[in-house]
């Protein structure tokens, strides 16, 4: 696959407080080894899971992270930072270690997905951006697995480029959503970049720039033989349905045949029951009927639950935003500093403190039961969920091929408890705390108590 | 300034219908003069306007457009394409007429913020990305001014990198909410590209990094001592607040002031009036209190409203992601082709045809008074807010700086009426359609009666 000059990281895509407190921590001479985690504090309304995403993104900055020539001179130009630690900046690259859960994983609240271990000014660093790339695209692949379970195997595309957030949240939210189980995406780039599968219809204005609807499909259908969507609810729908029947026939000697219809406004469900039956009654039953329009999982499901006749959907805004919810209540946490397990104390926001591993349990016919939150260093029955990914720096495997996630991620949906794969609130899965993390929340509540240490709240700018 | 190169541009990053009307514009020699028009349909709920937001970026974005070396080989290789349209991809370039209102602008449902004048390809080409930047930089000015507003003249700073969808999202809500009204930001890029003032503090994970509070405190002065905000909710924020003042004392000799503490968790205005009348008695009257956590415009009021001594707030996710509403119900559409105005008639949807104009009217104290939506031939009182910006596909004068921008913005905001720029619900603003535009689309329907048209519904892949 061809790919494209990947968009430059930036390290300063960072906030301001990072760099002020690399620059205490390079006066002080703070550079022992300190782990923090990435989890999600609490499961959004409406979420009965989430799914891991970003981790491909989150090890590509970390191995290509260092700071350009153009930087450094704005950082010494700004004002703000002494010329030494500017200095130590140039040299800096990311030289640490990295467990994570495997992109597609399904995940609950306080289960770490990503831990990364090294010296504290690295660790800190990069926290603004893998925040930023582990929240997106869990929170667009978490959205997308319930329109994917909603679909019930109907096609699915993702329509939502043009009002994702950016450019990236674009190629992100289509990447992020095909992994979690959409057949595919509008967005080119993400095609060309990653593989997804691409699919395309056709805009009404297309129609509104020819004379007649009829050469309009015509036209289109000579110009993409092999892969045409016609746009069929410009003037009349039904109107639009029967056209094609005598198009069809027309076609038929060139070789050329119509694809699918697509439906974008009105009823949809209504609409693709009266078409579905023009077409079929024109010997058209190959014709895929195609829907869109302001859907989320829950038009899906109940356009799916009315059994009507529409083979796929496609899905935009609603799930690139994440509309409902468009944030992840996620921190990256400091755990472990110079050795000591670290724990966050606040009012109803306590944390588990050290370096942690999630065991999950399936019963004999491979459905999951029940996660164990345990330390890194317990050994306890049931599949280890953080994997060593990254060790000094270095990226211990090549990055699985998206499909091979994609898989992951069905397997993992498969394997949940009937009532979480659905669209309503279910009672929530089984995360259990073990025993030795109980007792090193103990140990170093009493050391707090003895030394009153800091409250590890969530990090802030 | 220095400023990063710019992250490239991909034509790529398009829906792919885009693509194949393309292939078939081509086929079909479609090539006469579009006119598309970006506005919004409807002002999401709890917005009283909108700020248009974005048009730097379109501009650079269609000067700049060409298909690379790597995307036409992958064109090549796809199998949707033949090779004579891929050959006309290689030398595309923008070519047309941009008019558009400035950034910063105030606007109104209906109301086109840019207009595209351009052969049909160029014009069908641009959309995805055109509605993309746009919709996400004006959602996000348009919440930030509602922020601004509530703060009214508080320091107000961007703390929303993390939680943004992707980094473009994150550098553009930076620019996005300062030109609306944000003091500035925590992301260190923003500043290096637009020159967006920035503001740090510190993490909890600092504190925790040291074995006792002051200390921590003391080394951030020592190595900030001109630029430096103490997060002082760790352990006890009233305790901290005392430390302060005493460590102010022993800092003084040395040249080193404390500027400014945060705290981020609790009541944030009981807090804030306990260690304001900590710090006075201290006398660190001039040590300003800042606020983070959870805030957005209604937290911002009310705190306000309450009187507080609170100097600045910290607000993140839910500005950035525009949190309850995290999108613009928002088109890009054909108003115009080969000479002939265009008007879509779907119910409850219709839109006004043809190429248009804006006129603001304001009283004698230069409060504005309302607008009139006219064709763009039309003459009318009132200053006309859509100007020419490019032609021929250059731009027709120097991107304006940021704060020019920005204290447009400003004024914009200040000529609004009272109740506009309140949190609640107003009366909408008085927007009227002109005789003029009513003629022409009286004139449309009788042509579309005659000779059925399109309905040109929203664009969709």
């Amino acid at each position: 696959m061809t790919t494209l000059p990947r968009a430059p990281e930036h390290a300063l895509l960072t906030d301001l407080y990072q760099l002020t407190m690399l620059q205490a921590y390079f006066d002080g001479g703070m550079t022992e080894t300190a782990s923090f985690e990435f989890f999600v504090r609490k499961l959004p309304e409406k979420r009965n899971f989430l799914i891991a995403a970003g981790l491909e993104q989150v090890l590509d900055y970390l191995e290509a992270l260092h700071f350009s020539a153009a930087e450094l001179e704005w950082l010494a130009g700004c004002g703000r930072f002494h010329p030494r630690f500017i200095d130590s900046l140039a040299t800096l690259r990311f030289t640490g270690d990295v467990d994570a859960m495997d992109e597609g994983t399904v995940f609950f609240a306080d289960e770490p997905i990503l831990r990364v271990t090294a010296p504290l000014p690295q660790a800190q660093l990069v926290e603004s951006r893998i925040i930023n790339l582990l929240q997106f695209q869990s929170l667009v692949a978490s959205k997308a697995a319930r329109c994917a379970l909603a679909a019930s195997g109907r096609l699915l595309v993702d329509f939502g480029l043009r009002r994702a957030h950016g450019a990236e949240a674009g190629l992100l939210s289509a990447r992020a959503s095909y992994l979690a189980g959409f057949s595919g995406t509008a967005t080119v780039l993400a095609g060309m970049q990653w593989g997804v599968p691409l699919y395309g219809t056709m805009a009404h204005s297309f129609i509104q720039a020819h004379d007649d609807e009829v050469a309009a499909f015509e036209h289109f259908a000579r110009s993409q033989p092999s892969a045409n969507t016609m746009l069929i609810d410009t003037y009349d729908t039904d109107a639009a349905a029967h056209k094609l029947v005598a198009l069809a026939e027309r076609l038929r000697p060139d070789g050329i045949t119509i694809q699918a219809v697509r439906i974008d406004s009105g009823d949809l469900g209504e609409q693709a029951r009266r078409v579905r039956a023009i077409l079929d009654a024109g010997g058209l039953n190959a014709v895929r009927v195609f829907v869109s329009g302001n859907l989320d999982e829950y038009a899906v499901r109940d356009l799916v639950a009315a059994g009507a006749p529409i083979d796929g959907f496609g899905v935009g805004t609603r799930m690139n935003t994440s509309a409902d919810y468009p944030y992840l209540d996620c921190a990256y946490k400091l755990q472990e500093y110079a050795g000591q397990a670290r724990r966050k104390r606040s009012e109803g926001k306590a944390t588990w403190p050290g370096r942690k591993q999630v065991y999950r349990h399936r019963d004999a016919d491979g459905r999951v039961t029940g996660d164990l939150l345990t330390t890194a260093d317990d050994r306890a029955p049931g599949e280890a969920l953080l994997r060593p990914v990254m060790r000094a720096g270095r990226q211990l495997a090549a990055t699985p091929a998206l499909t091979t996630v994609r898989e992951h991620a069905a397997t993992q949906l498969g394997a949940l408890p009937a009532a979480l794969r659905g669209l309503d609130p279910a009672p929530p899965y089984p995360v259990t705390v073990s025993d030795p993390l109980h007792a090193l929340a103990d140990a170093v509540d009493q050391r707090l108590q003895r030394n009153p240490s800091p409250d590890d709240r969530r990090s802030r700018p």
